[in-house]
């Protein structure tokens, strides 16, 4: 029995953002299809300083993989005290026919560039089409993904950003400037930029409101990415009461997603979340139907997306005799 | 960053029965101690003819390590169709200051050998002192480990075995007096085989009673290794009335192990179970008390177990240079 061994730079080489998007939109499709074993994900949390580790299991039907990421994050003291990165990742695959351990691979990458995905599938779906500005609030790695993913699948001619670190956002500003040649102004107030968005994105580790319900313009689609657990709030929950509001899983953002918090407030009911966004991709819910309905879409991050992102990967390693095999039987 | 792979001969190599018994009684003693982290294990079952696959982590304090370990099982057409066992295994340890990725190694061989090593933890503790003879119903690779482990801790002078497949009995008896020159005898029956056992050892797949409670003679230590998810059964629930019961975790036994039968029967309530067996380990409560109480160790596996156990291997790796590097990032 052979097993692929991947490192994080063999990882980079064999995927570009373009199949991120495509294996993505495969999962929400497998999703909503009934294709897909998905058990709740176990976390382990280190004592402070230290953060924590989460194991995310997934078995995808059509493809035969079972995959499992573990991904730590929050260790901040790590690149000064242990010289390693503050989250690391290790992604297994198994071949659901034998259970038999068919690659193990680097997975710090695949987070960022599913995550970043997610939210150029949305904008395909629920943003306006002649959509051109983009504000993003927050200015790191993930704002940075947001930016890498949505100009493949739009044309973002201007980017307001903002973060409440100046040296964060500059060097926000020069790194996609220099990438993408896309002029980034740095915003000297979050309800300017907010005001002059056609796609909000939120990558923040907000704990609490940050863009405020009358910041926002109708026809504007709201990417919400920062809240994936209790305790961590972007929007004000008000935003939600008029908008056409998409989960990628209703379950996860009902209980951790941005999502909790209008239902916590009674501001909506389960009944206003107009879809999950594998049920718009299959046709079986419209997308955005005109130009002044606001749209969020709440990201919570699912395994499945790592399942057929990892498994792209690992079949474009074979394909192209890339990383090394281990035989561990 | 640098990752020690380790392969299955490597592993089998890098251990001895002594050392397992050791790192599992040390396992026991952390998780009466508060020093381990273990949530529930996630499983996910293939469509038939396929069989499951389960996903076990822990986090142990003391040695500051994490251990997930990926088992699988049931998958019968394997070696015909695939080439490969039924049954595999993988285990990753990240270091717990950092959470990097540490070691990955093969995991077929611990699960046998840590539960195999549990039985003999449980024959120090509640087996007679004059016990010599061990009956096993059940003939199978774990009725092995059983036999190996326990004669680690005491001088077993005859067994008595019993199987539902003669050719199975048969080629039990040829291993066991090869490998450690003790007389099998091939019961007739499982009452005279139980009948004359010091120490009876189940570790069928049975889903019923094999074993009836005036079969049990005064003295007996049982080790009940078979049942460890709901349906599964070995003993008549009755041999619980009056018995010292003993369990590697209750809340883990009285769920899904043998336990959990006199409980639901009502032949007895949470107040009849003596102990966890770590909390005799610490000597916080008594082992055997006489040489007539009947004792029962109900074991069904503890992540716990499996973490100390790889994380003796991978040192005992580090320390003899055996295994091969691999640098993920």
């Amino acid at each position: 029995m052979k097993t692929l061994l991947l490192k994080k730079e063999e990882v980079r080489s064999l995927i570009s953002m373009k199949e991120v998007i495509s294996t993505v939109e495969e999962a929400y499709k497998a999703f909503n299809s009934n294709q897909v074993v998905q058990p709740d994900y176990i976390g382990i949390h280190l004592p402070p300083p230290r953060g924590e580790i989460d194991f995310k299991l997934s078995y995808y039907m059509a493809n035969e993989v079972i995959s499992m990421k573990a991904s730590s994050g929050g260790f901040n003291d790590n690149p000064a005290v242990h010289g390693v990165p503050s989250g690391m990742g290790t992604i297994l695959l198994f071949d659901g026919k034998s259970c038999a351990l068919i690659c193990v691979m680097d997975g710090s990458l695949i987070t960022g560039l599913r995550t970043g995905a997610a939210g150029a599938v949305s904008v395909k779906l629920l943003a306006r089409k002649n959509s051109r500005k983009v504000t993003s609030i927050g200015t790191g790695n993930q704002a940075r993904m947001q930016i890498r993913a949505i100009s493949e699948v739009m044309n973002i001619e201007e980017i307001h950003a903002w973060d409440n670190s100046p040296d964060t956002l500059a060097k926000f500003k020069a790194d996609i400037e220099g990438e993408f040649g896309i002029p980034v102004s740095m915003a000297s107030s979050k309800k300017t930029a907010v005001e002059l968005a056609d796609i909000l994105i939120t990558t923040t580790r907000g704990k609490g409101t940050l863009v405020e319900a009358d910041w926002i313009k109708p026809g504007t689609h709201i990417v919400a990415i920062g809240t994936d657990q209790q305790g961590k709030q972007e929007l004000d929950p008000e935003i939600f009461r008029h908008a056409k509001i998409v989960n990628d899983s209703t379950s996860q953002c009902a209980e951790k997603g941005e999502t909790w918090h209008p239902l916590n407030a009674k501001i909506i009911t389960y009944d206003d979340i107009h879809a999950e966004i594998g049920e718009i991709l299959l046709g079986e819910k419209p997308g955005r139907e005109n130009d002044e309905e606001i749209t969020i879409f709440d990201s919570t991050g699912m395994a499945i997306q790592d399942n057929t992102t990892a498994e792209k990967i690992y079949r474009n390693a074979l394909g192209n005799n890339v990383g090394s095999f281990f035989e561990f039987l």
